[in-house]
């Protein structure tokens, strides 16, 4: 009796878990068109079939549903657009880190484009602790960039004066601006021009011998 | 008595007009905040004192208020960004209009900065009639560094070979991000990094003899 309870329990559990998990899929997919703003317990309930009581158990507050939300948008940038280029290093990562990011826009991975693009344009401007998490996920990307280039720079693969702030700016301006354009003109050329782009912009900061 | 009553007709006309221009100023601030779906008849109605049957004399609908809202943006960027460098022609123009959209954004124009790059990010995965408008802005955009970067080949100011596609999604791409950083992690130092990047990305398209 008592080894049959807990395996309800269990399986409860792992119920939980995974209403929890169709629950933050559903919202990260739902933010990226509607807003983290919009994502109302009342439409999500709707978009996943749990009531807003079974809502409100998982998520105590709305801002708990946001950052929930945020870290899961993470673990899935990380698993699509990271980690995938982790296997090159120094120039080739950087640039796979670019061509993974095009590829996760190109194949819309998420229906409204990547989604801390559009969080960050959206709670740029209110102060927060969500926002604050927005932030700390662009400035790990920032940071990861930096280390590809910085690592590219000691391999001799970009020329010692390469200014490394700007070109990671670049770099960046440039997947994010694809990922804008491609979703609000809905046009994959875009992604080829962001692919020129790129490619320029590390052949500028080619080690002379190789321009 | 006619007369009277036609000089106190006149003067509610223009009371509505400065009524209108006011809430529609509001409308353009907030929205770079809340997001142009943020926009609410309520939260206007607590931001400008006009009452809600007030506001909605002036605009029967939310996207009514919406598209008059994207008209204003439209004239205020005309008015600061682009009015600005049209007495400058090709290359100088090129330059004059990235720059005159930076000082945009760092003079904190709007308190979310770039009312269009907020919107475009808010709305480019929602059809509809104000994501055409929005579109259809940053096609003039495009449209306008297009020229002016045509304009400078022709002088003789850019090579021959310039891929216009590629410069101007680069030019347009390094200027947009430059306003997502700074809102976003209230940083002035992006700025210089984007007038650098512009900077370089030029130069890559300078004639032979200028490189």
């Amino acid at each position: 009796m008592v080894s049959s309870r807990t395996a309800a329990q269990r399986k409860t559990r792992a119920d939980g878990e995974r209403t929890r998990a169709l629950i933050l899929d559903t919202a990260v997919r739902l933010a990226t068109i509607e807003g983290l703003d919009g994502l109302s317990i009342g439409k999500l309930a709707g978009a996943t079939g749990v009531s807003k009581s079974g809502l409100y158990a998982h998520f105590g507050s709305k801002e708990q549903l946001q950052l929930a939300t945020v870290e899961t948008a993470r673990h899935l940038f990380i698993e699509q657009v990271v980690a995938p280029a982790l296997q090159a290093t120094g120039l080739e990562r950087l640039q796979a880190l670019c061509e993974s990011f095009l590829r996760y826009v190109e194949r819309r991975t998420l229906p409204g484009g990547c989604f801390f693009a559009a969080a960050a344009a959206e709670l740029g401007g209110r102060p927060g602790p969500v926002r604050e998490l927005i932030a700390g996920n662009q400035e790990d990307w920032t940071q990861l960039l930096t280390a590809a280039a910085e690592d590219a720079i000691s391999a001799g693969q970009l020329r010692q004066e390469t200014d490394v702030a700007v070109l990671v700016f670049e770099l960046n301006a440039l997947v994010v601006a694809a990922n804008t354009a491609f979703i609000l003109h809905d046009n994959p050329a875009v992604i080829d021009r962001a692919r020129a782009a790129v490619a320029r912009v590390l052949d500028a900061d080619a080690p002379e011998a190789d321009r």
